[in-house]
């Protein structure tokens, strides 16, 4: 079973999961994963997989089947686990939790294709659908405190296995990064009077150099303290900290941004390795005016090294504007 | 000209460092980098590096020529720069500043070697001595607010030359990563009158799983909540909080530990990239009680991908526990 531990010093999380270390890995060497006959998530091949959670499938089509769109699969190799109860271990140095959680994989279409982008419209918006459900239905948990939907897309951004997926952690803790990015919007909300993503989102309307997509509803931008080259993140215009909240009219444009921005990733810098991960607030705490979920995207063209894993600050070669630029010279799809 | 950014959400500083993407890399796909005759940090090549800082020579060896054991050069493609002051331009929003530091290199032993624990203990003293001597002379800028060693082992760990070296960037900020350590100790000790690197080093040696080395004045172990397979720390066992205080008595005795280690971790992992970083006390600050100098050092063995990125928390796949007697396992030298 895995165990969760927090650094004494700055009180960071780790996941101990010493049982995922024996999972196979499909390609490790390559830049790029690619095709490939031997498809563990392709239509077709749903008995090999675990029991399907959640799927968009047609009408007449029985479960753990073919005739799906998205799957929701339990991880087959998971760092956390809901079939155990939350046990907190903690003296005034070092402070564990057991392994509770729930780690899924969304299995985003049922061809061997690798990039969302070349999906149809409407099958994104059934990813993004499916993202929305599991965050509801685990939210029920008590024992859940946060959950992190994330894709590894390229084998060099993390990914083990070609076909489109992405994965969902949930954890009995709310993460660092969350936290931190909680406590920074609620200090400026109570230091200016004002929400912090409406004043981005102003200033970066008002500026317009770091714009890469502009719709009604979302922006998306090169944010000015890119932690990742071509760093890019889509934020809602409106205020709504906790995702499951999205509503289907809100998806249809959602969607339409994503594929926009990873398609002009994809040309801009010849098919990336990237990660993309939804930012949203807390499982078990109501609406917070001074959050707003979003998604991060993070092309992985350049080596993190010591620098940044020592100092978590980083060093970024391209500066947003210009990268923001490159992104709005590509056609679109 | 670079540029520092602070995060307006989380308050991390990014250096944006376009100039640098001109430089050239050595080698990119290969896991390990290789020994090269065309070497830029050879003996005998002192005319083609940039002219040298700090070297330790023989008597009658001129400047920039042979005839030395480990050499300290300005950066060919430095991240920030001295020759610039330091500006600051700051909204509610935005802060930025201009990009003063120091980047430098140092190369770690006159032949083509890229392993530092296959060099003689008196060469592994003299780049310690080295570390010191830079971080006190550049202690002497008060725009320069901290001082960062860090070493990348092997093109995955984000190195691009294979002979060895480190490098150190000074900012005119505290990391991230440092600012945490700092408050974390601080809080420890004001919650419970004690210094959280005497506790955690008594408990280490009380319950002795993760125990790697133990020395009369350091202790090299693998941390409780390890970011990283295999992650240790060296932290000297009396109270110091700036490592350039450090006497040429403990430099003889880190040596000895930082080679044992390294050895270890060479090989039970089969000569793995690594990372590692010494985390010390602001320049600018006098003697901080709760805090200690140390060493971390992160073996770079699975990719680290969107989860950690996102979150700010991670997965480690092996109990410290159980690297730590791996490590206790390997031969001494």
């Amino acid at each position: 079973m895995s165990e969760l531990r927090k650094d004494p010093i700055v009180h960071r999380w780790v996941i101990m999961a010493p049982e995922r270390a024996t999972r196979p890995i499909e390609v490790t060497d390559l830049p790029h994963l690619v095709s490939s006959m031997d498809d563990p998530f392709a239509e077709g091949r749903e008995s090999t997989t675990t029991a399907e959670l959640l799927a968009f499938r047609s009408a007449d089509s029985p479960a753990n089947g073919p005739g799906w769109d998205v799957r929701v699969l339990p991880n087959k190799y998971p760092a956390l686990s809901r079939d155990t109860s939350l046990v907190e271990s903690t003296d005034s140095l070092y402070q564990s939790l057991s392994g509770v959680g729930a780690h899924e994989v969304i299995v985003e279409c049922p061809q061997n294709e690798g990039n969302i982008s070349r999906l149809s419209d409407e099958n994104i918006c059934k990813i993004l659908v499916a993202y929305r459900d599991r965050i509801v239905d685990l939210k029920r948990d008590p024992q859940l405190a946060h959950a992190t939907i994330f894709k590894n897309c390229g084998a060099q951004a993390g990914a083990s296995i070609y076909h489109a997926h992405s994965q969902l952690l949930a954890t009995p803790y709310v993460p660092s990064l969350i936290e931190e990015e909680l406590a920074g919007a609620k200090a400026y909300q109570a230091a200016n009077g004002r929400d912090i993503f409406d004043d981005i989102i102003a200033r970066e309307l008002a500026d317009g150099r770091r714009v890469v997509v502009d719709t009604p509803q979302f922006l998306a931008f090169c944010t000015y303290a890119s932690r990742f080259t071509y760093e890019t993140w889509i934020v809602p215009r409106q205020p709504e900290s906790h995702y499951e909240q999205i509503t289907a009219e809100a998806i249809r444009e959602l969607a339409s941004v994503l594929k926009s921005v990873l398609h002009r990733l994809e040309v801009a810098l010849n098919d990336p390795p990237y990660n993309y991960v939804l930012h949203t607030a807390p499982l078990q705490q109501a609406y917070l005016p001074h959050y707003r979920w979003h998604f991060e995207i993070y092309p992985r063209l350049t080596r993190v090294a010591g620098y940044e894993w020592g100092s978590g600050c980083y060093i970024n070669e391209v500066l947003p504007e210009q990268a923001a630029q490159r992104l709005r010279e590509v056609s679109e799809v």
